[in-house]
């Protein structure tokens, strides 16, 4: 993660059928290794042939799980989720899975992503005379499914996902078996994976790594994948709805190992370096990473420029939440207390510092102060991403429109703002190329959405 | 409460509506006030004109509320609940009130009672696509209201009740009211209080008491009190159920400062123990009350008998949740950590020791045989309420009719289990008298349940 | 304990020796019969042969110890301590057993009492190069033991005796002993106890019955009781102090069902209470306890005077450690979250209200005014001890003398602060025929302390 | 951190004085900076002009302190302490700074190091009748000053040197001052910073950096600094040892970002690398550091031989204390969870692995395979340090001999059981001129200590 303020995935997924043993440690371990897609909260959801058991808590998986209490989630199908809570929503209430007692068994889901119909959806199923305990919007899937349910399952799901518009990737356990969902763009990540007699679905490749699992491909947007004592079975109806996955899941949020549409994470931001370099040349005597979001298009850039790459900023690794000391000022702490100037490296030296995007504005002044002070002649930053300028409505937590600083400013005001002798920002060209592919959503920068009604209500977006 | 395991309640309900000011704190003492109908877990939800805030959390109401949660629970119309769990049903899913969403506002319920129909109604709501986030019989009452709200909110509620059996005191918070609602029978207590311009609805008075408002009467079987904008409002069908209100209210649960039918539960036990002197008269010299479940019934024997009551038995107040040490055997440690017998009192003395029921003659058993160790000449065990024969169906956590010694024994056999030189248990009859009315629930004694239904099935229950 | 806040109880001890098994158990147990000593930090330590384990906490004994770290603290020879510490003093760090590591073994001290050359004996230790790692006294008792201790053990404790004023009731463990030091006063309890070939020396007897240990005597003023493989020797010096226990172990700090010095604690509150009797009699109605301190001399004073004695004010048992609720006024709240009046009883009739003693007298005056709002004709106060007009030098804490009603005001001043309708305090001379001797500690009413220096301090001691 | 269980530093240390300020936020600050040296336990003791106030707790310095608890430790001289501690002596009883009360004033410190003398010492000062409450060396050291301060503080703090031996880096506040001690050899750092008014002495200059002070000089070995109202002035006696400070503080434990001896420690390790470059030429396709403890080495490495680096090894940063899942095998998970390949960066490729040291073999011979297994052709593994041989009795936990790999095997034999296709340590040579300096203790890697004793110790030393 970065030393800022960064964009925030809002949760992970994960899902596990056997044929023959029990889950639970796969989908903890699985869930370790999603970590980063969200830290407030944790749950697994088992089900052990007679009923489901779960146990979600706030915090890290490792906080929320103790080796007792795993034993007590034995059973061959399970679903587990890590969670990023937006503000106001925070709270055990809303950690996932959501488990529900449904026709003498259970339905229990676990989902990333974001509706944009959810309060017409709500309203409509309250005035049906049902109730909601939570906020979330994967209780309103959750209703919709039961809701359908004499329908028969598949249809229960395929009906629900016409009514919902908007981003998810859904793992669901329900009637003894494993669904993974993806939505009809499929903006959020979801893969298959196999290990033997299991099968997983995962947000992320690098779930299956750790477990010794393969990655067998990506759930297909609009896609429903169930997995029971059958095996594997996919329905998909004749939608065409173009494929437009989030590229931020590229450029920050994704772990580097992981592959997502056959692209591996780490290559792509490598490229994004390489491309930057290319669009924006320099003379310079030292390529710095911002730790640790900067650090593979640091590479990139540096082996395409051929100017040397230094650790000119050095990270403390155990600072966990940590506050302002009453009598200490924010400016004069900053960003020391988590980074901290090599200044015997960066002394005189023309620097290119490279992250992988600006948000606010606010961190990336506080680094370039903190080179200069260091004794660096010149600050150069280079951005391995266009500037944000628009808010993400499929899951990602974007803070306001007026805080959005590639909102507010051009490059040159944001230049002078943070106090760079030179900004560049990669281009919406330069990035699909580092990917290799076009379609992708690329809202946050350019109000190009997937959905038509979002892009109408963009236009009416205020600064 | 007694000392060893007694019949447990499992719930006190509290509800206040305020034309000015914010009830929280009173909500706050009065559970504080209703603490002894449950320990397990406490909530307070409160609605503050825009949405409802709520706390819900595991331990006594002052381990689950701080000063500074409390604040953020203001508003003129909340409820609470306090409750004792069941096995098999612990932990914070099922705590109250249970707080729903529910067209564009809030449904709030807290429960004190138990429905025989739970399976079959759970069952035909799933049928129906509704799902089911807790085990608890509440949430069924939730989803028939919200089903039904359509008619109109008193309409439902109504129709409702007509779904429902069993024992049920509510109270309900939506659509800005504050609604009290009593099962048909009256099972378990339910009252109305006032203070200046702030209704209550409470499980007993005395939590009235503490907050200095005055107890206005009982809710009524079978009635639905509406407190809103407009006052009080009454609804009652033309139903004529006889009310039998639980009889172990005024023998063990209730406080002894609560007025419940109008009878003072402290008189009440102190005219069972007159009573029991009446019955079953004794030459003894001391009579030594069980502390605390036997102390009012122990007065009340006293001074119709005339022998002199002393605290034969010492309880240890800081005994909290304590545990038998490894190298030590549970008889060896007994009762004797929670009550020692005062020796110089008892010795050479024939004593009357008096509690208010026996359910697994354990604890009674080490009682006389501490007492005896401690010198007695003799030990004669009355007791203020019959023999517990049958399992309770409306709210009382009663043992397995394995483990109920009522059940199984003889009173004659029961005395030389527990080693008494003597035992006598109150009458039905000498019970009732001792109340000053004929009217209530004795099926526990005697398998007269207010239900049709659950008599028969007594028939054919086995020990 | 009673309602208000009473005078305190600063500490209770306990030790253990056994030939043949493990002690930690019955430590265990032994500190739970002593919790009413203090509740604030409780700890045990345990020598195994080899080293010395221990466990320290901040809380209760049944929190401080889980059945596991029970196991940890396996051992032939062992002592424990609860504690109540003073304000400014709190926290983990006086807590005891204090345990040092000395000559290659081990030295453990736990200590009820209180020095009052203190600061003279640390300056003088600190003169001499010694360091202190906590404020309590009991580290110079540690101290002058260690320094003197290659004089022998016997002759160190006693010439750490002779240096030492106050009160202390000590049991020691070092050099593979159980050892119990009591002042030459006796101010302090501490006895003997055994069962079969294990050795207890406790505060207090009570702890002696849970554990099925026999009372054997009390530890003598001026005596050092030495327990180990030898068995029990006495050393005391021919000193000849007078005894002078504290008596408000029999007024109100002591468990009833404890011996000390010979005399039953319970059987000399209800002498007290029948002294207070005959003392002041009255034309009454009802005798009502404050409870639970005013219970056994309530007892008394009933079965002296003949008037009946009934639960006026009920006590809400589970009540912790609650707040005063912000939107609340401490006077509107009072005592009535931990007492209720039962109105039906007190009603219209002419109340003795009887408690051990008036510290402040803020408590009295608001049980007189709820008894009184409950419709009590006449409230008349009748209090089991003469006014607490002076601070105690010895282990209890007192409030400071601006505090102390019975300093400031005459009995008839302090009548018509609290709104009784009538009061009396029971006599020294009535004290003293309640428990059958004459030399006591009564410095707390009279300012007849056992020591000289105490006296005089006294005499210039301004309210 | 490395990844596996590497060796560990025991102790950070900070001291802060300033003329007009509260210094508790520099310390808190401080704190967090050299929170590499140590995250078991963190303190604070400050020093307010009339009393010293500490806190001291288990965990990182963020979780031992809250904005709330800073607020009482204000004060203009204070020192703090972070510690990991050994096996067997864990605890807060252990946690520093040790706080004493002395002569009506106060006595703490806090101390980085390791007696090798404490068991002699402990006796002797035991023998004239002094206690020890703690297990650690520390105490030793405030007992010897506390003892000779009769003498004067300086001559107290000089003849407690003369008589401890081993290593130790101190911070003392006693009489209003704060003084820093640093052993005879220099064996563990310590450095003086200042800021304005205020003075600070840390154990390691990065700790400056993040509070905006400079860094000043190191303390020279043998020389007490002693800063108060009168500035600082320096007390060095004219003993001429040798300066030997600890290799192992360049080559892992010490932050990249500090100096020490005037020479940074990333540059040290870049040097490191090259170095290793240059002593041992290869043919390979990438350079993989292991993240983080090789990335500096790394670093060089690459630059010296021309082989691109890569983060073929990627790191999970969200990994707290895991454990292995019951129904896993800990050879199965491994590593992984913490570290995953880059699958598509080391495919087929020639791998030139760096790390700083091995210890015990076991986490190298994981990560060879897991590249491995990950497609690498070939992985040659490069260690930055001679092979780890010996003990360290200067402050390092060294794991048994037993457990040293170096000290067991060739390095032919190492690379056999590691399963690399080649192997090189960084010779003894190399590692002195990549510091620049020969005075520095390899007693580690070859058994040249600076005490004469110790050497003699090791000759004796059997596998």
């Amino acid at each position: 993660m970065g030393i800022g303020k960064k964009l925030r995935e809002e949760c992970g997924v994960f899902g596990a059928f056997s044929f023959s043993s029990s889950v639970v440690s796969y989908i903890y371990y699985g869930l370790q290794a999603l970590q980063h897609r969200g830290q407030e909260s944790a749950g697994i959801a088992v089900y052990n042939g007679e009923k489901v058991n779960f146990i979600k808590g706030l915090g890290l998986v490792t906080e929320v799980f103790a080796k007792e209490n795993l034993k007590a989630l034995e059973g061959r199908l399970g679903i587990g989720h890590v969670r990023y809570s937006t503000a106001g929503s925070k709270g055990i209430v809303n950690a996932q899975p959501l488990v529900a007692n449904f026709r003498r068994e259970y339905m229990a889901i676990a989902h990333n992503g974001n509706l944009v119909n959810a309060e017409e959806l709500r309203i409509s199923l309250e005035e049906e005379g049902r109730i909601f305990q939570t906020t979330s919007d994967t209780e309103i899937i959750l209703h919709l499914i039961a809701k359908n349910f004499h329908k028969g399952l598949i249809q229960a799901i395929k009906e629900s996902m016409r009514e919902i518009e908007g981003s998810y990737s859904l793992v669901i356990m329900t009637d003894r078996k494993l669904i993974g969902v993806r939505d009809f763009h499929g903006i959020r990540p979801l893969c298959i994976g196999k290990k033997e007699d299991t099968y997983f679905i995962s947000s992320e490749s690098c779930a299956f790594d750790v477990i010794g699992a393969e990655l067998i491909r990506d759930v297909e947007p609009g896609e429903i994948v169930v997995i029971d004592e059958n095996g594997l079975t996919s329905y998909k109806d004749e939608v065409s709805e173009k494929k437009m996955p989030c590229v931020f899941e590229y450029i920050y949020f994704a772990r580097p190992d992981s592959i997502m549409e056959g692209r591996n994470v780490y290559f792509a931001r490598l490229e994004m370096g390489k491309m930057l370099a290319r669009e924006s040349p320099l003379e310079a005597d030292l390529v710095v990473p911002v730790p640790d979001s900067g650090v593979a298009a640091a590479r990139g850039y540096s082996i395409e420029s051929g100017i040397p790459i230094g650790d000119g900023l050095i990270k403390n690794k155990y600072i966990g939440r940590t506050f302002i000391a009453p009598d200490q000022k924010e400016r004069e702490i900053g960003v020391k207390i988590k980074l901290n100037v090599l200044k015997e490296l960066v002394k005189g030296k023309r620097v290119v510092l490279i992250d992988d995007s600006i948000v606010r504005g606010t961190t990336m002044k506080r680094l370039v102060s903190l080179l200069k002070d260091g004794g660096a002649k010149e600050v150069h930053v280079r951005i391995s991403s266009p500037p944000v300028k628009y808010p993400c409505y499929f899951g990602i937590d974007t803070p306001s429109r007026k805080e959005l600083i590639g909102a507010k400013m051009s490059v040159e005001e944001i230049r002078r703002a943070i106090g760079a002798d030179s900004l560049y920002f990669l281009s919406i060209e330069g990035l699909k190329r580092s990917l290799g592919f076009n379609s992708i959503c690329t809202g946050c920068f350019d109000g190009n959405y997937p959905l038509e009604k979002i892009k109408e209500q963009v236009y009416n977006y205020e600064v």
